[in-house]
């Protein structure tokens, strides 16, 4: 069987955490008589040092073809000073737009050998982390209408629109209610109804949703409270299911919670089995090119697309528990390391993963 | 000297947590020789069952005739299945809107005395938490156009404005720096600029503002970042200023990391000197009537309103020392209660506060 992925090192550390994940990748082909395929592709800040924009037709165009697209990081200070389509994380938006990635899956795992790292009170993180953030990518305020417009002083003003379709809402519904089936069973939807008319249509949509699956428990909770209650006591969360916004924030909180930001991994999924891989952290322009980063999450990010685009669970699995034996061993490079553990680059770490497999 | 506070007691232990306010006020009111008087006035759910609306006429226009207000807590399972203008919480919308109280202060402190509640590590706790979130509270999404409509199919779709005016932005901003100036001197502004337009306004008026405050050091965050530093490192945050949705978010996650939101007071205050002062937490139905309720939230935001309203500094700071007093004293109503401290009811809490005025 033959996979083509559409690989988009991009910035900073990118091509780093990316050339140790094709490494692992390579490894679980040979074992299981695949072949995956690696077209290079440009986004971000290395494609508007290239050709002058960050999401390159050539670039759009490989990724809608192939099996499943997987990306580094994008953006670093370098290009922090343009402005509009040409920021670099215009690609993200880009890509995610064009592709329909509509639904964004974000496991926030406290990893047990990383447990010390966690920035909530032990006696919290002893109950354990394992939410799943689902959130909707492709709509609300991050696509709808905005502009800035002047009064007839001449004072300005500027609006955005949180905008949600019924239909948007139903098939975001569904991808958390599908992966709760798998998990607990426990889905709750953030939103602020008591404000929020797309939120109060939200609800009733998702409700209508969850009548089809018996078995799932479903529960609502303002995005206020969510937050709180990421801090007070992560576990009584399994899936989380939001709109765009909402989800930006709640999610990065999830993986804070952690400790680990360095060790998560994303999917951005679309109707079909496609979707784009990359882990949640940045491109971490301090310590690019220095062998420093940790390629854990985009390794993990790769298991996720094995197991959601490929169908490949056993090989997937096998990526997953080949991380947990290298954190067991008490490798670690530098964002996750801690007293007594053994400082690593992130070739080693590579290495180390590879052996694992 | 004489002040009007129109006293809106509520629902839940909002009455409780009021009358042992009272009873301080007075207290230090003989102390300065000051006439306080309390026109007391309903709203939300004692509203709705006494006239069926949530935010009466005579409440309106008493608390705009007075030198402040001062609120317990509104909403209950009662009311919960009232739709539109009958919720209670809509008696807080209608205040604020009416009585054009845009700028919300809410101050997350971590009472050393209380430190064992905090929800972080106690390695984060250790450095202390003193953020003031300064939240605008009468534009962007809360206030926007909202509207549910049907496509030509029949689907549903629903939208909410994210709008906000140069001089909304300026004159929150100025509040912020002023506020920084009596503290460390440092503003964390935060928008999602990368994203919206109505941000990206934000971030320059904030700058063009903060252009006259040369002692003040001004940042910008995203609110997805910032909602991983408050739980990364709170104490790099100092004022934080923010548009509606963003605060309503930020400060409950502020209030959660202190681990004691039954202490923490608010101000919603307009541009002359009168203001809405409310404790951050809710009516707590459950314990209702039970005198179980912690009434130093309502203390210490009458103390905010002395300060802040009614320019008396000295008897402000002489309510948040005996509140300080009694937390070293080790009473603890329920909420804050920990092994070797003193369990106290609402009463007693609020006898001991005035013993030690
Ligand atoms: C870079 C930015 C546009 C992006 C977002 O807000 O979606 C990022 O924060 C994320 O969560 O993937
Ligand atoms: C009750 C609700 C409308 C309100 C808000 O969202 O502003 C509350 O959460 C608050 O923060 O005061």
């Amino acid at each position: 069987m033959k996979f083509t992925i559409a690989t988009i090192p991009g910035d900073g550390i990118g091509p780093e955490v990316i050339q140790e994940t094709i490494k692992v990748l390579e490894t679980v082909a040979a074992i299981g008589g695949y072949t995956f395929s690696y077209p290079l592709l440009l986004a971000g800040g290395a494609a508007l040092d290239a050709t002058g924009h960050p999401l390159p037709e050539e670039t759009l165009q490989t990724s809608q073809e192939a099996d499943a697209v997987l990306l580094g990081a994008v953006g670093g200070p370098k290009w922090d000073h343009l402005e509009g389509e040409y920021r670099p994380e215009r690609a993200l938006l880009g890509l995610r737009k064009s592709l329909g990635l509509f639904a964004n899956l974000r496991p926030a795992v406290l990893f047990q050998p990383l447990k010390d790292a966690c920035p909530l009170h032990p006696q919290i993180a002893a109950k354990g982390i394992d939410v799943m953030v689902v959130r909707e990518l492709t709509g609300g305020l991050y696509f709808g209408k905005q502009e800035r417009l002047q009064d007839e002083t001449g004072g300005w003003y500027a609006y955005d629109t949180m905008q949600y379709h019924e239909s948007e809402i139903r098939r975001i519904a569904r991808v958390a209610l599908e992966l709760a089936k798998g998990r607990s069973g426990k889905v709750t939807s953030v939103d602020k109804a008591n404000i929020l008319e797309s939120s109060r249509l939200w609800r009733k949509t998702v409700m209508e949703e969850a009548a089809a699956y018996p078995t799932i428990s479903l529960d609502h909770m303002y995005v206020d409270n969510a937050s709180m209650q990421l801090v007070k006591s992560p576990g009584q969360f399994d899936v989380i299911l939001t709109e765009n916004m909402f989800g930006d924030i709640l999610s990065d909180e999830a993986g804070m919670i952690t400790g680990s930001i360095g060790m998560l991994p994303s999917a951005s999924l679309r109707e079909d089995k496609g979707g784009m891989y990359e882990p949640v952290h940045g491109s971490a322009p301090d310590i690019a090119g220095q062998n420093k980063a940790n390629p854990l999450a985009t390794i993990l990010s790769a298991a996720m697309m094995l197991r959601i685009s490929f169908g490949l669970e056993a090989e997937a699995m096998l990526m997953e528990s080949a991380v947990e034996h290298v954190l067991n061993q008490g490798l670690r490079t530098g964002d996750i390391y801690s007293d007594g553990c053994q400082l690593t680059g992130t070739r080693e770490m590579g290495a180390a993963v590879v052996a694992a497999v």
